[in-house]
C-alpha cells in the first residue's frame, strides 16, 4: 500500500508506515504522580507515626508552573498529583503520611526511599527512543502517546481497497422480492462488512451474470481500481470453470491455487495480476465466510502493512470441546462452534447443519479447526477457537 | 438511546432495537448444495461401484430458473450447487458418483439417503421465526442474514454521544509545546478513541482549566449535547473537591460512587443528573484508560442497548502468569500485562513500571485482575486476561 496522512483523531485502527520516533523527553520534567509534599528523601529517613520527622513548609507548587523555590533539608513543597517537582527536592511523601501541625510546619510519619512517587523527565519515552514501531496498528492507547508527544499528524498506510464482484444467474439484488430459484445479493454485504471489520475498504461491483464478458469486464476494473479482486459464486463445476477462463484470458494472469483441501471452503481459487490477488469464493456465505475468516483476514492485514500477526492471534480462546466430532482426513474441517461460559474455562459447542445455512454462522462465535492428519476431536479434549472479531 | 435507520450497508457494529422477524422462508426454495444430478433418492438404493444404477438424463436445471420438468421415476436431472431441485427429485447424488453412458443415460455409483445435499425451503430460517435479537450488535455474517432476508434499512439504536472534558491547568493542546510543568492533553484522544471502538460517538468538548465556572459550563455543556460525561483530570484532591463541588451546584446531581477500591483508577467519581451519568476519571492516562476497559466499556455497551455481554466477556483469554504478583488486599489491582504464546497456552508477564507512565499501557496487551480479596497471584497460576479490543 501507498502512504497516507492522518490526522490524530482518525488514527485509531490504522497501520503505521514508519516508526514513531520519540521527538522529547516524556514527561519532560520531574512529576509526582500523589498528593502531598515535596521533599529530601534523606530527611524522612526512620520517620515512623510515633516518631515523625518534622518539616518546614516553604511554598507550595502551582499545576502547570515551574516551581520557583528550592527545597533544602528540613523543607518541604506541597505539590498535587501531575505537578513538577521542585529543584532539590528528590521524593514526595502522600498526603496521607503527612500531618499538618501549623501553616508551617508538617510531620511526616513515614520513609520514602530517593525518587518515590516520582516519575523522571524521560521515564515515559526518551528523546529519540523509537515509541511505536513501523507496521503497528493503533489502539487507543497508541493515540494517546501520539498525542503526549504532539503528533498530530500520522504517515499510515493506505487502506487496502477490495473490489467485490457477486456473481451467479440466480443472484439478484437484495432490494428484490426472489422468483423460486432465486437468492438475494448475500455476498456483496457479508464481504464488505468483513472488509471494514478488518481495516480494508469494500468497493462493491455490484451483480455479475454467469456471462464471460461481463465477468471479464468486472474483473478488469477490478484491476484496475482496486489493491484485490475478490468474486464469490463460482462453487458449480460451470461457473468455476467460467472464472478460471477469464482469468486466462487476461495478459499475465498467473493462477496460483486451484482448490484448497479445508470444508467448507474447497473450490477456493487464487490468481494473481502483478502485484494484485484475485480470489474465486465459493458462493455459499457461509463457505465464503470461512475462506474470508482463514485466509482473508491475515492477507488483509499483510496488505494493510500490519506486522503485528501475533495480536490478532490472539483472538484464539482456548476452550474445552463438548462433545466428540469427526472429521475426515486429507483436509482441514472448520466447525462453527458456540463459546459458553463453564466452570472457569470456555466450552466449546459444534453447531451442526448443512454446510450452505447462514444460520448456523449467526448462532457461531468462531471457528475450531480440525487438522487434515486427525480424524476428529474427543469430548472434552482441550481446543483453540478462531473467535470471530467484533467491532 | 433513541433509535435511527441505518441502511444496510452500515449496520456492520450496530446494536439492534427490535428483534429482526424473517418476512419470509429461506431460502425459500429446495436448493442443491453440490453438483450433481436430482434423482428419487429410493432409485439409488443398493447402488454401488461394481453394481451402479442406470438412470435416464430428463433436462438440465437453469440456474435461477424453476425447472419445468418433473423427475419420475429412473429419470435424473443434472443441476449445479445452488440450483433448485426439481419436483419429484428429493435429493441430488453427487457429480463424483456419476458416470456419463451417452447423452441421455448416467450411471450412478453410490445410494443416497432422501433430502440428501438438498437445503430445504425453510432450511436457514422459516417465515415469522426470530432470526436476530434486539440488543444484538451485529457482524458480517449477521449483516449477511439481513441481505438474504431483504432487509435494506434496520433499525437500530443512536449510537452514546460521550461528552469529554479534559481539566487541568497543567494541561496544554496537543499542537502546543509544553513548558516545563505542563503536559499535553493525552485523555481527549485516548478517551475519544476509546469511545470509537466501543461504538460510541466521542463529542470532545475540549480544555478546561483548574475553574469553577469553566468546568461548571462545561459539565452544563456536555449535559444538554451528550448522552454521558466524562471528566478527566481530577486525580489530586484540589481538582476532585473542584469536580464534587461543580457537581454540587447544578441542582438535581446526585453523587453516586466517591472512591473506587481499585488500582490504578481509585479517584473515580460517578455522579447522574436524571439519566445521565457523569464519570470523573483520574488525569494520569494509564489510570483513566483502566477505569475506561472496566467500567465504560460495559457502561456503554449497556447505554448503547447492547444485551450480549457474554460476547464481550469472550475478550477473555486464559493464560498462565509468568511470576509471582504481590498485591495489597482491600482492592482490586488490575496489572498490564503482555501476552506471549507458551505451549500450546498463552503466558500473562506482568509490566511494571509507576502507574503514571503510558508506555506500560502501549507494551500490555490486556488487564489482570487480582481480588480484592488475595494477597498476589503465583507464577504459574492460571489467570484470565481481559484482552485490549482492537478494531
Amino acid at each position: 500500500m501507498g502512504e497516507e496522512i492522518a490526522p490524530l483523531d482518525k488514527t485509531l485502527g490504522r497501520v503505521l508506515s514508519g516508526d514513531i520516533v520519540s521527538p522529547e523527553d516524556l514527561p519532560g520534567f520531574p512529576r509526582t504522580v500523589v498528593d502531598g509534599y515535596a521533599i529530601r528523601a534523606k530527611d524522612s529517613f526512620g520517620a515512623t507515626e510515633s516518631l515523625p520527622a518534622l518539616l518546614e513548609i516553604v511554598g507550595e507548587v502551582g499545576m502547570g508552573q515551574v516551581p520557583s523555590m528550592t527545597v533544602a533539608a528540613g523543607q518541604a513543597v506541597k505539590i498535587s498529583t501531575g505537578g513538577m517537582v521542585p529543584k532539590g527536592a528528590d521524593g514526595v511523601v502522600m498526603v496521607e503520611y503527612c500531618h499538618l501541625m501549623d501553616q508551617t510546619t508538617v510531620e511526616v510519619s513515614r520513609a520514602i526511599s530517593p525518587q518515590e512517587n516520582v516519575i523522571q523527565p524521560d521515564d515515559d519515552f526518551k528523546k529519540g527512543a523509537v515509541v511505536l514501531r513501523k507496521g503497528w496498528k493503533l489502539r487507543s492507547q497508541d493515540v494517546g502517546v501520539l498525542a503526549g508527544l504532539g503528533v498530530t499528524e500520522v504517515t499510515v498506510y493506505r487502506k487496502p481497497r477490495v473490489a467485490i464482484i457477486s456473481t451467479g444467474d440466480e443472484v439478484i439484488p437484495v432490494q428484490e422480492k426472489p422468483k423460486p430459484g432465486q437468492v438475494r445479493d448475500i455476498n456483496t454485504y457479508t464481504l464488505s462488512a468483513f472488509c471494514t471489520k478488518e481495516s480494508a475498504e469494500p468497493v462493491p461491483l455490484g451483480l455479475c451474470r454467469d456471462d464471460f464478458e461481463q465477468l471479464r469486464n468486472m474483473l478488469l476494473k477490478g484491476l484496475e481500481t482496486a489493491d484485490t479482486v475478490w468474486i464469490s459464486g463460482g462453487s458449480s463445476v460451470g461457473t468455476r470453470d467460467l472464472t478460471l477462463k477469464v482469468f486466462e484470458s487476461i495478459e499475465g494472469t498467473e493462477l496460483l491455487v486451484h482448490g484448497i483441501s479445508i470444508s467448507p471452503g474447497k473450490p477456493t481459487i487464487i490468481a494473481r495480476k502483478g502485484a494484485t490477488a484475485v480470489f474465486g469464493l465459493p458462493g455459499h456465505t457461509a463457505s465464503a465466510m470461512v475462506v474470508a475468516e482463514v485466509f482473508l483476514a491475515p492477507f488483509l492485514a499483510r496488505l494493510g502493512g500490519e506486522t503485528t500477526f501475533g495480536q490478532r492471534l490472539q483472538n484464539r480462546v482456548p476452550a474445552r470441546l463438548s462433545r466428540n466430532i469427526e472429521s475426515a482426513s486429507g483436509r482441514d474441517d472448520f466447525i462453527r462452534v458456540r463459546l459458553i461460559q463453564g466452570d472457569g474455562e470456555w466450552i466449546a459447542e459444534p453447531i451442526f447443519g448443512k454446510s450452505g445455512l447462514i444460520s448456523t454462522l449467526v448462532e457461531a462465535d468462531g471457528l475450531l479447526r480440525i487438522d487434515r492428519n486427525t480424524e476428529g476431536l474427543y469430548q472434552g479434549q482441550q481446543v483453540e477457537v478462531m473467535k470471530f472479531k467484533q467491532i
